[in-house]
């Protein structure tokens, strides 16, 4: 490129790199090897993510927001500590609902799709509340959860009851003897809470493709287990549509998160989006791209995959809606890479070297830094 | 870069990458790539080496030559196919000594520095002077020798002989005992070839720097071997000396490639030089750096020695000298790159995941084209 003589504005948006390094991380690192190339550029950084893991530490970087922590229920009943963050406007909260219900907090072996609960991921939500936020943005991924978002309920004030008008036991299974559903003790201010729950699958509650067929094994789920579960969903979703007046069991998502995407149809003023919409919206990444000369994004790999709800990808539409240059700078890049042509003007790995994958996570900062110089020092040059 | 509207011209000029690709293959993924990122472009290809293994190849592909084999007397007398070639004039021969006579031929349990000959090097140069060439070139790298060139000049039709008049042994060890040297039986066209020997080293042939103090031990010599090797080598010089009038002990590089630098320069009109200077000079790359806009060059690996000698570093002092820009493709980069930001414009890895050697290696072409793509992009953005 020829480099403006008042020095380029470039845009740093790229997600985390997973296992390595935060977004924030990552713009510190692209910043570093940009300005020493170019020394008069000017740089704006926006830590990206995608709805998954990273989410709430990404928009608490880019909103210069705070971090949080709540002790809440694990997925198994034991206390968690989970991270949660209040933005930088200090009425937008976000959770991610791995942090109190997630498969990662569970050793293999303990894994029981009948059991686990999302109690905790509504313990967060009401944390949340008390901090005073009117938003919330749920980022649902990576859930040990079978449960409809039955736990996130009660935890935020519903009452699940037998036929016997005794209180449900927690997790999946249970959910075959519901019978009622009181909300008279619904937290109110659930009624006055934006949320919007980052959410790139289509799944339905119930069936084939359904939240226990499709997600119940990865969480421990026997394939008679799978049955059990499919139908306590449905005994769930059919209590919700009678009691609630909330029909929500083919809402694409619904099956998300083990159904925690049904119960936040149901029980919040939830809408589903995709991750990314939700945190391009959240950052003002339109308007910071309109100004900028060079938009550059990335992510620990890239691939194929990148096309479907990726940061790098949503990132670089914006740009190429805004007629801007963007390039991408990856940890790894694999099958694929090269149909992605069309969408970045350049997408670069940062490995230097043959080497297993921790000594390659290990280098990230510097793989990335050095990326950025080359990159920096090929824009400036003119021939 | 602002490319030009009548498409900008790429000179490629890389090493080979060692265990995966001829510089030639190197120079046919870069333009693959290039190619496809810049549509305009045009490209010169010129692989390129710098004395070491594989330089026969470049230069025979960088000039149109031919490759060639002999059998000829490998260095513990077993027969081996050596490979050498002639350059596109016809006239120049180019070997690499470790063709005929080096370690690589030899497993590491039988190698053997006081045994091992030089006599397949004298027969290769025979063959070319067998095919008419004036001119050769000669790589020194990878010798399994110990033998002062001695195996050489008894090739080219030097005799050596003992006190009783009686012929030596073969290898370093047997050069103890020399008491003659008759040149008598010389061939004769070797008075009029021009020799040139690619040679980095700047070792005298004997003492505690010497050939057999510093490059013996990798070569099988036990420290007795190297004190019996290095007095050998002192008689041997000084029968070079009082027999045929040249004084080569000391000349810088003589003690390369076990003293073959010294018989190079005791039996033909040898020039020492580094190898990277003759292959820039073989090649014509000033003249076609001139013509140029943008210089590639690369290796497959690239680190704080690439100043030394190597073939990015040499192309890209060239491109500087001429005020080009030069970038470099590397198959990694190790410790040290970044004080190669003064030479290079931007040294790019190739490598595209956290993997194994062997994986790395297999998919250069694909990495370095891959690469190549990502730099003509970013060449082509305007911002």
């Amino acid at each position: 490129m020829d480099v403006r003589p008042d020095g380029p504005v470039i845009l740093l948006a790229p997600d985390s790199f997973k296992e390595s390094l935060t977004a924030a991380a990552v713009c510190a690192a692209m910043e570093a090897g940009f300005s020493a190339a170019l020394p008069g550029a000017r740089f704006v950084r926006v830590p990206m993510a995608d709805g998954g893991e990273g989410t709430v530490q990404s928009l608490v970087d880019a909103t210069g927001g705070t971090m949080l922590t709540a002790t809440v229920t694990g997925p198994l009943g034991d206390p968690v500590e989970a991270a949660y963050g209040i933005l930088g406007d200090g009425r937008t909260g976000v959770i991610e609902m791995a942090a109190a219900s997630g498969l990662e907090l569970l050793d293999p072996s303990r894994r029981d799709a009948r059991l686990t609960t999302t109690y905790g991921t509504g313990e967060l939500i009401l944390a949340c509340l008390d901090r005073g936020v009117r938003r919330l943005i749920v980022g649902i991924g990576g859930s040990a959860t079978n449960d409809g978002g039955a736990g996130m309920a009660e935890a935020l004030g519903a009452r699940l009851l037998d036929a016997a008008g005794e209180p449900l036991a927690r997790g999946g299974a249970a959910l075959a003897a519901v019978a009622r559903v009181d909300v008279s003790g619904l937290d109110e201010r659930l009624a006055q809470l934006q949320v919007d729950v980052a959410c790139d699958v289509s799944n339905p509650l119930c069936g084939p493709v359904g939240a226990s067929a499709v997600y119940g094994p990865q969480k421990g789920a026997s394939p008679a287990d799978v049955a059990e579960l499919d139908a306590a969903l449905g005994v769930w979703a059919a209590t919700l549509r009678r009691d609630l007046s909330r029909d929500v069991a083919d809402v694409p998502g619904a099956g998300a998160a083990g159904g925690l995407g049904a119960g936040l149809l149901a029980f919040t003023t939830a809408q589903l989006r995709r991750g990314i919409d939700i945190v391009i919206e959240q950052t003002g990444l339109r308007e910071l791209v309109a100004s900028a000369d060079l938009v550059v994004t990335g992510e620990g790999r890239m691939d194929a995959q990148t096309r479907f709800g990726k940061t790098p990808f949503g990132v670089a539409t914006v740009a190429r809606e805004a007629g801007r240059p963007v390039i991408a700078v990856a940890g790894s890049v694999g099958d694929g890479i090269e149909d992605l042509a069309d969408a970045f003007d350049a997408v670069l790995p940062v490995v230097s070297r043959a080497a297993p994958l921790a000594e390659v996570l290990a280098e990230a900062a510097g793989n990335v830094e050095r990326t950025c110089f080359n990159v920096g020092r090929l824009l400036a040059l003119s021939i």
